[in-house]
C-alpha cells in the first residue's frame, strides 16, 4: 500500500528521490496517511527524538552519557533527517520537588547548557514538551490501548519507586492496598514517553541502557495502534545504539553520577569551577593498588577515572591505560582534572555568555515550540481522524 | 487573602454585587489568583460542569437520569453562572470498539439529541471534550500528585473491568501479573474527569450515585493540589444531588438499562417510534401478581415502569400507585407507553429537524469548544505558572 502511494510523489519529486535509498525511503515511511490521493506533505526520510529532564544543573554524567551523543548525532544529521531535543518539563513534575520557581529555573539553565554544549537551534528543534498540548493529549490516547501490565512490568518504575520509598517491591504488588505505590505519575511516564516518540512519527530515538525497555514499549504501542486502527500511522521507531557510557558517583563508584544524591563532592556539574574539579577528582574514591589499570568490578573508582578521560580525549580505554600504566593515582588524577578543564571551559564560557542574554534563549524555545507544534498539530489531526475524534 | 483581593472588585462593580450573597461570593470565588495587584477578571459565583458520553443512541436511563437534570439545571441558571455541558470522547476512547465513525457519529447524535431535550447552547456551553487540549495536559499533571492507592480503590474501575473481563476481582490485585488487568486508560479514568472538572473551576458537578467517588476524588486532588503549592488555584467542587433516577433493563430489571447489552428489547432508544416503544414496553418483564405497586426488591419489573411513569408526569410514586392501584398489568402498561410517546415525540420532531441542519449543530459544538478553550486556556496558564511550568 504504502509502494503504491509512494510512486506518484517520486516520480513528482524524482530529482530529490533519485540520489536516496529507495528501501531507506520504504522503510522509514513517515508522511500523513491519506485516502484522498491529494499529494502527499513533505515527508523527513529520518526523525530523531530525544529528551531531558530539567532537573537542576547537568553533571558530567548526563554530558558524557547524552548530551555529547546530542552534540554527534547533530554533526551526522543529513539534509531530509529533522532532529528534535526536548525539554521535559512534564516528566520532571514527577520526580522534583514542588518547587516552581526551581523547575523554570533550570529549564533555563538546561537550555542554556544545551546550546553551551554544541546543539545549534539552527539545525535542531529545542524545545519545552508543556509547550506542546499534544504530548499529553497523545499520552491519553496512548494510555487507552496500553494494557495495565505492560507498565507494571518496567524495571525504571519499580526502581525509582524502591528509591522514592526506600523499600523493595517484592514479585507481586497488590494495588489495592492504599497509598503506599507511590504516583501515579511515575507509573504513567512510559505512556507519556511513547507519546513524546511517536508523535514526531519519530524514526529513531537514541537511548541509554535504562531506557531500552521504555522504547521497546513506544514500539509495541505503535504497533498495536496501527493493527487496531488497520492504519499505517506511526513508524517503528529505531533505537540509536549510543555508546554505553555510564559516568558512576566520585564517592560510590558502584553507582551512578546523579543529582538527586545529597553528595555534593559525589559529582562534577557542568558549571564546577577549575579549583571544584580539582578538589572533587582528588577527593574522588579510588584504590590503595599501585598503577593504573582498567577492571570495573575490582577497581571501579579508577576505572571510572578511566572512562571519563576516555570520553573527553577520544582515546580507547586501552590508549588511556597504556600511556598512563606506570604512573601513580595522584599524577592520573591531575591528568583527568587538566581535561576535564580543558573540555569544560569554552562551554561554561558560552554559559556564561548566554545567561546574559536569557531574551535570545526565550526565543529558541518559543521558536522551537512554534516549529515542534506544526508538526505535531499536523500529526495529531491525523491520529484524530484515524481514530474519530474528528 | 480572598477577602481583601475581592473588597476593591466588589467596590467597582458594586451594582452587580450588592445584590449577591457576599458569604456566597466569598465561599465559589473562582477567579484567577494574581499577585500582581491587577483588576481581577470577571468572576461566575458558579460554575457547573458535566459531561456525557457519546457511546451509541441515549436511551430512557440516560433521558431520566442526566439529561432531563441538565435541562433542569439550566432552567434554574443565574445570570452569574456558568454551565458547560461536554460530549466526553476522550473518556469513550476507554470502552466503545475501536470505530472511527460510529464514534464520531455518535458525537454528533448526542449532540443533537441533547439540543432536542432542551439545552439551549445559548445558556450553557456545549463542546466536545477533545477540542479542548488542556483537559488532557491538567489530566497529567494532576496524576502527578495522585496517589496510585486513591484510583485503586475506584469501585466504577473495579466493576468496569469485571465486566470487560468477565472474572470478578478478588481483594488482591496482582499489578506485576501482565496483560491480564485491563487498559490503562480504564483505570486513569477518574484523573481524567477530575481535570473536566477542575479545568473549568467548578464549583458545582450534578452526579448520581456511581459518580459521587470519582467527585470525591476530584475534592481531594483539588485540596492536595492547593496545599501542595500553597495556592487557592482550585475550589472544591460541590455535588449537586439530582435526583437518583436509576432506569432498569426491561429484560432484567435487577441491571441498569444500558447501551452495551445486546437485547434490544430491554432499553428504550430515545429515537424509538412509537409501535417500537409499545412493543418493549408490552414485552417488559414484569411478575403475576395482580394490581400495581411499588416495591423495588420484591417487584422489580412493575416498580421499575411506575418510576418512568412518575419521572414523565412528575406524579409522585405515591401518586401513580394510587391512581393504578385497582388496575391490571396491561392497562397500566399503555398507559405507561402513552405517557413515554407523549414526552419523546416533541424530541423525536426536534431530532429530525436537527438532523438535516448538521453544519448548524458543528457551528454550535465549534462556538462551544472556542468558548471552553477560552476559559480553560486562561486557567492553565494560571496553573502551569503556579508549579513551574511557565
Amino acid at each position: 500500500m504504502l509502494k503504491h502511494k509512494l510512486t506518484p510523489l517520486l516520480k513528482s519529486k524524482g530529482e530529490l528521490y533519485s540520489i536516496l535509498n529507495f528501501r531507506n525511503i520504504f522503510r522509514n515511511y513517515v508522511g500523513t496517511t491519506r485516502d484522498d490521493g491529494k499529494k502527499e506533505t513533505p515527508i523527513h526520510q529520518k526523525i530523531t527524538f530525544s529528551g531531558i529532564q530539567p532537573t537542576g544543573t547537568p553533571h558530567l554524567g548526563n554530558y558524557l552519557g547524552a548530551i555529547k551523543n546530542w552534540v554527534t548525532l547533530q554533526k551526522n544529521k543529513s539534509e531530509t533527517e529533522l532532529i528534535l531535543y526536548s525539554i521535559v518539563d512534564l516528566h520532571a513534575l514527577t520526580i522534583i520537588p514542588r518547587d516552581a520557581k526551581l523547575l523554570q529555573k533550570s529549564k533555563i539553565e538546561m537550555t542554556i547548557i544545551l546550546m553551551a554544549c554544541g546543539i545549534d537551534p539552527k539545525k535542531c528543534l529545542i524545545f519545552e514538551q508543556s509547550k506542546v498540548s499534544a504530548h499529553s493529549e497523545l499520552s491519553w490516547i496512548l494510555s487507552c490501548i496500553t494494557p495495565i501490565g505492560w507498565l507494571s512490568r518496567m524495571t525504571q518504575w519499580k526502581t525509582k519507586f524502591q528509591e522514592q520509598k526506600n523499600v523493595k517491591l517484592t514479585e507481586n504488588i497488590d494495588i489495592t492496598r492504599g497509598m503506599d505505590l507511590g504516583l501515579f505519575g511515575l507509573f504513567a511516564y512510559p505512556v507519556l514517553q511513547a507519546a513524546d516518540i511517536l508523535l514526531y512519527k519519530s524514526t529513531h530515538v537514541p537511548v541509554g541502557d535504562d531506557q531500552i525497555q521504555h522504547l521497546e514499549l513506544t514500539r509495541d504501542l505503535a504497533d498495536k495502534f496501527n493493527k487496531l486502527y488497520k492504519r499505517n500511522v506511526f513508524p517503528l521507531p529505531q533505537t540509536i545504539l549510543v555508546p554505553a557510557n555510564r559516568i558512576l558517583s566520585l564517592k560510590d563508584p558502584l553507582k551512578k553520577m546523579s543529582k538527586s544524591t545529597p553528595l555534593e563532592y559525589s559529582r562534577i556539574n557542568l558549571t564546577d569551577s577549575p579549583e571544584n574539579i580539582s578538589q572533587k577528582i582528588k577527593r574522588a574514591i579510588t584504590d590503595s593498588q599501585e598503577g593504573i589499570s582498567y577492571s570495573p568490578d575490582t577497581r571501579p573508582g579508577i576505572s571510572n577515572l578511566i572512562n571519563i578521560y576516555s570520553s573527553f580525549t577520544g582515546l580507547t580505554i586501552e590508549q588511556v591505560v597504556n600511556e598512563y600504566k606506570n604512573s601513580d593515582n595522584k599524577k592520573f588524577k591531575e591528568s583527568v582534572v587538566d581535561v576535564i578543564v580543558q573540555n569544560l571551559q569554552p562551554i561554561q564560557k558560552e554559559v556564561e555568555k548566554l545567561k546574559k542574554e536569557e531574551g535570545y534563549v526565550n526565543c529558541i524555545l518559543e521558536d522551537g515550540a512554534k516549529k515542534a507544534n506544526e508538526i505535531a498539530k499536523r500529526n495529531f489531526e491525523e491520529i484524530c481522524k484515524v481514530i474519530g475524534l474528528r
